[in-house]
């Protein structure tokens, strides 16, 4: 059985760069440039591509492209490198094509393979149709006398047939005639997969196919794969995108398609915790950010507010005026209340936890506490959380990431020092090993 | 390995009629009624149902009307004709009952065959009771020396059993003990369903059901079927068979269950482009349509107001005040707005790009732009969206139906070319291809 | 093939107490006490907790709880006892030390195994995992002389792995080599499933996971289980926990985790159809409990208002105003209403179709009347609902369950008097039978 190799346990970017166009050679130099990014520019998985960012006549002059600029950038690039090469479900021509581009590419004597972690390939459909893209694989590392499994294989999920294939992969992979452990990245393509699906909105603008991502999720966490979503075309909305990662997240798909190197610095930022924590506080369905002054949290919105009288309070949401005594105020203010722990929280409530099960207690109350300041009156909150085993693993997943991070991106030390504090990033590191 | 032989790609409305009543011969009437049914009121596919609609002891009856009236009626009928008959995943007895009623139908003698297109098959479950549904379909082709697979075989999906065996259909179609190709629309039955998942809502109305229907998409979509939503029961509730089939829409579901001639109107037009484009304005979470004024795009509700000051100006979105200039404020607005581009825009789109690839372009920006109008202050407003070959392509879906429908329907050509003018049309039947 | 052996066809309440704690003997009480709950209180099935709930080096010791509580108190206990045991999907010696706790409090000779119901395995994985539990059961009956079968095994959800398992179950139960008939709770467990689909919110609380909710459902629905879901923690939450339930039952899983003896009683009222009917109108997003007074539906908020005017009403819901004579002002009202049914309420439209459906007639119009009063002026209302077999069926669900509650939980019979009245609950559980 092939041995899995890619060492990576999430991937936060994955960042297409084209290789080729036709007539000027602007193409040629932004993959120039992209194999010089560094620190938070710099993403996780570069993938030069030789599909769709490149104009189909100029795939061979792009392919070679892609060859010169790994030989000569690929030694110094901070993340993983894994072009994509064309690929097609339905069409023998289209997937020979892609097997000569990457056994080019994959040419021990042009030079670039030493830097290449693996390839892409897109517009897969069922698991036989994986298989044929894997049998290159197996030929190509055969035929250049690379170790088996020593390329990853990416996907993009862009069709019914392929989001029904990742259903399968726990059984087929480990089967004798497949080496599909060498699978890595499992990437939602929503742009093609909408045309798959024959899907209309009336905009013209991607349906949201929570369903689609769900499934890449489970998909990866049942075959041991990372799960990516695809890109997010509106690159001025930076808002939008964040909110689209958060989404993600709470899917288990923290990783995220980036299209330009500001979406590069969102995304690889976007999965680590806060460097400071915050309240939010949730009326008439809109969460809101307090503000912290000198130690108060304070609501400045219009929604919620809140008012003395001579035997208690009226705190009034939206249209619902309710009279409180402080007891049922501060009771009714924490159920509003929810609170966005920063890293150093994190870590703090981890090392707590750790000494308590270290002096034999398997369970402990994490308390939040925090005056809150409504229309000029302050109240104060406090809620206990228990947490167990189960709770300190849940809770693990951003720490687990931000030591995946430190540990494969040195290039990130330096921001990452900058964001937390070299005490935090050092806590962080360490932390429940 | 079985042809397939339908020939639509898309179907909008899948319309059923009842065939028999006790004592009055009122669905005797119904019957012959939806036979004659043409132009938008005329169903893509029309279901003369055997099974909920016609009580049990006038099943025989009912079979008899089906068969009259579509030696009658069938040949000048301008949809297709599928009856349903019973089935049911747990009854042999029933599923008996529903194929002698097919065989008798099906008979040359009866002379309504040469009209029919297929069979629906309800409550079905598993893959293997989908296999003894097929069965059937192939002895009663045998008997009556029809072509294999010239019959169409069409499923309501109404257990979690059914919902789970679509996913198998690619895998199991093309195996040589069955002829499963000829398998044709995946329709959903709500209340069936709800029934068989033993849901439960406070009101008695039916769940949403959202990942049902995106399964179903999915299973058409790798299995070369076509899906479509089960029946909207408020048959008073325009907007709310509209908002559904949106939704549908952005799942891939463009078909959908119409109970009445008015439904199948409604669920006929819902897919096609609109024959005008609209600005949306969203603001505070919901869209508003603007008004179009000599050119203007006028926004009248009272959610966002605008106010000019000295120095700029100020943007109200429900409690949320912004202090913007001349560009923050295009910027602003223009975050807010989206189009609706109409079946001429969508046509205009294509053959631009079409042109642009022609001349050796891989990617060009489409723009929009519009003045709005909001508290008597106009601001202009314009919008580059980027095309490259998969947004052309996710964008050709409407068109793709267009064309489908102008094909196969030619007594909708009249109210189409009401509906869009005939220049418009000509050019929608000719773009893409 | 095994026969199934599981009766209760709905279980609303899984029940878990810990077994044992290290140094006081807090749990072991808590387990004692959890054995002596009755009525409305004490849950369907009870799940004394070797697991999670018992510390590592306590969980011997909570066996032996078990079996000593269980021996005395098991024979009075109202519901179904389903002891957990550790398991892990990547752990041999988990696995073995599950078995053996199994082997131990199903040994007839301790006297626990007359009273228990079945055992509950977490963390599994794949189906392949799923049969190894299945077979120690298998030994576990066959050493202890016990019916093969006779323990139920239960599974909780909290994999990718698991969740895909589901999927599969129904083609996997009644090969000759598992006995996988004897499965009966599928139930979710959201923290852990959060920790392995590696998911992260901000606020650390639990993505609310509709998908693999639904995947429950549906794999409960296609294999003959029961869908449960996980652990509500915010204990102090009755609203949420509520509409979690509510949510639940929409998607057919009418069972849930409960935490405390204050969440059974919740849980076990939660499925069941309200002792009084309501009225429901949504207005502006939100749907508002309408007061009845003196036999008038009230509208006491303020989205909505009503005024007469010379020629008609304005009808204002939000900030949308509306004109309308006296049948469009119930037409509209209409729209926005709905009615909640009582068990009364249901009982009855069930009797009214059994009567119509027995003199010949397949369909039926069930109608709900009401005046309706808003800024004083009082509308009549009036709603047809065609009720045919489909509609029936579906709606029997909550009586269905009732009825099963009413057969199983003697206990529970006066608190369904008191909720209901004598008459009511005697007609629930006579209709439909």
């Amino acid at each position: 059985m092939t041995e899995r190799r890619h060492t990576r346990k999430f991937v936060r970017t994955f960042f297409t760069s084209p290789t080729a166009v036709e007539g000027e050679d602007d193409s040629a130099k932004m993959i120039r440039r992209a194999a010089q990014l560094r620190g938070m520019e710099a993403p996780d998985v570069w993938v030069p591509d030789n599909e769709d960012a490149t104009a189909p006549s100029m795939r061979d002059e792009g392919a070679q492209n892609i060859i010169d600029v790994v030989s000569e950038h690929g030694a110094d690039f901070p993340g993983e490198i894994h072009p994509r090469v064309v690929w097609h479900r339905d069409s023998p021509t289209t997937r020979h094509q892609g097997f000569q581009r990457m056994l080019e590419m994959a040419d021990p004597d042009h030079g670039a393979v030493d830097h290449l972690d693996g390839f892409v390939i897109p517009e897969v459909g069922g698991i036989d149709d994986w298989k044929k893209a894997d049998e290159f694989f197996q030929i190509i590392e055969a035929e250049h006398g690379l170790e088996e499994g020593s390329l990853a294989m990416s996907v993009i999920i862009e069709s019914g047939a392929a989001e029904l294939a990742m259903r399968k992969l726990r059984d087929e992979m480990g089967k004798p005639d497949n080496t599909l452990e060498r699978l890595f990245l499992l990437v939602d393509g929503e742009v093609d997969y909408t045309k798959d699906m024959r899907a209309i909105t009336p905009t013209g603008g991607l349906p949201p196919w929570p369903e689609l991502r769900h499934n890449t999720s489970r998909g990866a966490s049942a075959a041991g794969c990372i799960a990516v979503d695809g890109p997010y075309d509106d690159i001025r909305d930076v808002e939008g995108y964040h909110e689209r990662m958060t989404d993600n997240q709470a899917k288990g798909m923290t990783g995220i398609w980036s299209l330009t190197p500001g979406q590069v610095v969102e995304a690889n930022k976007s999965p680590l915790p806060p460097a400071e924590g915050s309240w939010l506080l949730e009326a008439d369905g809109r969460e809101v950010e307090l503000t912290t002054e000198d130690g108060v949290e304070v609501y400045e919105g219009d929604r919620v507010s809140l008012e003395e009288t001579a035997d208690g309070y009226v705190l009034t949401v939206g249209s619902d005026e309710q009279h409180l005594d402080e007891d049922e105020l501060a009771d009714e203010l924490l159920d509003m209340l929810s609170y966005v722990p920063s890293m150093d929280d994190i870590v703090d409530s981890m090392e707590e936890f750790e000494a308590a099960k270290e002096a034999g207690r398997g369970a402990i109350a994490i308390t939040r506490a925090a005056t809150v300041r409504i229309d000029g009156i302050e109240v104060e909150v406090s809620n206990d959380r228990m947490w167990d085993e189960a709770t300190y693993q849940a809770v693990q997943t951003p720490i687990t990431l931000f030591q995946d991070v430190y540990e494969h991106r040195p290039d990130q030390h330096e921001d990452l020092a900058e964001l937390y504090s070299e005490d935090v990033v050092e806590r962080a590191t360490n932390v429940g090993n």
